[in-house]
């Protein structure tokens, strides 16, 4: 047979240097120097916005972000109409959205998490088209894919030189990786750095590399310092919670996972940062180093970094201002893109090579199905965030979570909506027993014999719970449909409904 | 509709966790620390080879490699039959491959470049099965997608410590970057670590993570120092690739992407050398500073990441001690996978992010398409390496030859084989004049007016080179199939013909 260029092959014919490519090839690199322009609404000027674009924004300021206010302020003024905000979360500072969502300018969103006054006014029917709630990963493999096509990037950046290198460790406003940011400057049309920390010499280790900016935008304060980050995280002082920690503690260290090169991710949570100081304590005790630790990052991770129980850190978000300071100086602490993190469709991303995760639930259902999107009455108080990612890629996902929390349990018939499916979740751990999930059956043998620590099926738990709750009264959703659960291979997990 | 785990949704339903995953998700992560053993015959007994299984090895050690060497005399020994060898590059050292050929022992090879014996044994016809000439990013590809599984993985490690990390920098045999092994380690079902040194303390920042060995197999040397890299790399002092070099460069500095943030790869050779002398003295006088160099690394490249040229190298081989010495201590300069060098199916992968690379060509036809692989009688003597993989990857890609060597025109009508298609090559060099693929129009009009360099058509070229050679003597191909030129993507540009 004959191939694209007219040789003679054996099979499989050669149709062209791009035809088989699953990606997009380039990084959208612009070929000139960004313009240096003051003020954001010369640069809301600049960018060209018409009615239905799409404009990104990335959360690493979170709730001391001020971009994204000033920014939509401007827009809403100019009187735009149909705009579609891909935010990568959105925090009770973003709530001028809830205006430019009554006022049309603001008719959808992807964002992969949403609290606050926005989540109220979407709930509550106002947002004219659709909310997905997606994942980070799956946000990032979106952006990169061309499924979710962005025009106009305003990236809130800490310190910028006159290239475009963008870091997110310098300046006032500095909060460690801007991995959440990085598809967005890749792809989008065109990008804006907004910054209040334009500096003459080149950057080094950027988090965003030169070629990608076309507007340097320089205003007086891009956020919040107290909001960014806090200070300290915390580890929980509760005793039940301390329980919960200490039993998935054992699990984990009873895995089989847990030996040299072991990697492992917890949130910040309370529970979770305890279960980060219980394994940090066995790491030492049993000599053991890890191969990473990985996610938000916070002051137990790089503290266990700098004691050389991790070879290294993969840092998508710091949690804290340790976090933030070890990812600016750390050679073993990496800032990352969250394509890299958790992209499903990117070999070797890093939550694939994970061993164990542990995460949170709101509600987790009889098939393991997890919830951390929306209440039981179906009201947006969340998403995935990287919950389905990790959960995914990980050898062994385990919830942790109270079994009754104010008198209702986190076992449900059926979750309201479905972030994680139950699939990928291995482990239930609460302070009445542990389930593990029935496809795991290698797993359930293996941690039968630890000791101390009870394991029952998910629907005795469930028995538990309404022993102490008593049977819930059904909560009829509406049936009218705002937005999506979305997975992050980009398919649908389930309807949200509007409350 | 209804999507897999039954929840309603409104279109494209959620159909399994890893249903729409496009690459195997796991590294093939080992749950128990590597056993050491001692002599290589112990390390081939204990991985139990069966007839026809795919055996790999690196090629980071180069003519100086004794682990391919030691590893098929036992395997010769033990008389097995039909084994495939898949290494990514093939040297006059690796010559016990003509005896295995001659005895049934290897009958189909793959790899990215072979000289030396071993080539002329295949080249005659000796190799029972088929050779496919990959490239690197396309081996990289095969091997994690699974095209190409390999039972046994042998990786020459410099240095490993007792979890099973590699590292390429430090040891008797240090080579810099063990990118081309990475993906060998992390989908082999067994992965054998032959090294001379192990060490007792955890290796930092290593090329390969811990998890993946299964046995550490202690020897005396793994490979002869002078051998692994050339002390220095040379200039050209030839005027006429002088002359090549200088005109090169001026297309460079006109193309466009010459400014801040400007990535850049060259190979080793004498006028690729001196390209990149002519280009690092234009950014120092023109204060440019470049986003990263690439690829096999020189001490041109480590020169200019310490001068500050360039903010970043990605080292996937080292070509020189200089490279091997900066690859071990810059923070910024980066050992990295093949994958991330040049997998295709690898977003964002740096060959995808080049602007300009600089390449050589032992033949290139009037359609552009360009040979590496084979001589103008069909004889194996090379290999595209990253060849085909940055000529797509990089915004320009040129091509710089003497129009005419020892009395050989390197234009042809058609190529003997097509290494790297047409379509991928945007400009040749030569001594007798520029010509630019007919399909970049932009650049073509962008350098007619770089002073003193001549821009024909490659039909003019050809008409030169033949006003100097004559018409050159047809060479007819034996009509019996040996193997196959393979693309990135895994589709045949051309076949491989018997001399």
């Amino acid at each position: 047979m004959r191939n694209a260029i007219g040789r003679e092959v054996i099979d499989n014919p050669f149709a062209g240097a791009f035809a088989r490519q699953r990606f997009n090839r380039q990084v959208n690199t612009k070929q000139v120097e960004p313009v240096v322009m003051h003020g954001i609404e010369n640069a809301v000027k600049a960018v060209k916005l018409e009615d239905g674009m799409t404009i990104s924004f990335h959360h690493h300021l979170r709730n001391g972000d001020f971009v994204l206010d000033m920014t939509m302020r401007q827009i809403l003024a100019a009187g735009m109409k149909d705009l579609k905000v891909a935010a990568s979360s959105i925090f009770p500072a973003h709530k001028i959205l809830v205006d430019c969502i009554d006022q049309g300018v603001v008719t959808s969103i992807d964002t992969a998490y949403i609290s606050g006054p926005v989540a109220e006014a979407v709930s509550a029917g106002r947002l004219k088209g659709d909310i997905r709630i997606l994942t980070h990963g799956g946000r990032a493999r979106a952006i990169l894919e061309g499924e979710c096509p962005i025009d106009v990037a305003f990236i809130a950046a800490p310190a910028v030189d006159r290239s475009g290198q963008i870091s997110g460790v310098l300046g006032n406003a500095a909060c460690g990786s801007l991995g959440y940011a990085v598809a967005d400057a890749w792809r989008a049309k065109t990008v804006v750095a907004v910054t209040d920390n334009l500096v003459e010499s080149d950057l080094l280790a950027p988090d965003i590399e030169a070629g990608t900016v076309d507007i340097i935008c320089v205003v007086d304060k891009i956020g919040d310092a107290a909001g960014i980050v806090s200070g300290t995280t915390r580890v929980t002082k509760d005793p039940v919670g301390l329980k919960i920690a200490k039993d998935a503690t054992d699990i984990i260290v009873h895995s089989g996972l847990f030996q040299n090169g072991f990697s492992f991710q917890t949130g910040a949570g309370g529970v979770s940062l305890a279960v980060a100081e219980y394994v940090r304590d066995h790491m030492r005790r049993a000599g053991i180093v890890g191969a990473f630790g990985c996610g938000g990052i916070t002051s137990a991770f790089t503290g266990m970094l700098e004691e050389g129980l991790f070879h290294q850190l993969f840092d998508v978000q710091a949690f804290d201002l340790a976090a933030v300071e070890s990812s600016g100086k750390q050679q073993n602490h990496h800032r990352i893109s969250a394509s890299y993190y958790a992209n499903p469709n990117e070999e070797g991303h890093v939550a694939s090579r994970l061993d164990v995760v542990v995460l949170g639930a709101s509600e987790i259902d009889l098939d393991f199905n997890v919830n951390v999107t929306t209440g039981s009455n179906g009201a947006l108080l969340g998403g995935s965030g990287g919950h389905a990612d990790t959960a995914a890629g990980a050898k062994i996902s385990l919830i942790v979570s109270k079994l009754v929390n104010a008198r209702v349990s986190c076992i449900h018939e059926k979750v309201t909506t479905v972030t994680t499916p139950g699939e990928t979740v291995d482990v239930l751990v609460t302070d009445r027993g542990v389930a593990v999930n029935p496809k795991r059956k290698d797993l359930e043998e293996r941690l039968s014999s630890v000791a101390g620590v009870e394991i029952v099926s998910i629907d005795t738990l469930f028995e538990r719970a309404l022993a102490l709750t008593g049977q819930p009264a059904t909560i009829e959703l509406s049936g009218d449909v705002i937005g999506r659960s979305v997975y992050r291979d980009g398919t649908e997990l389930d309807k949200i409904y509007r409350i």
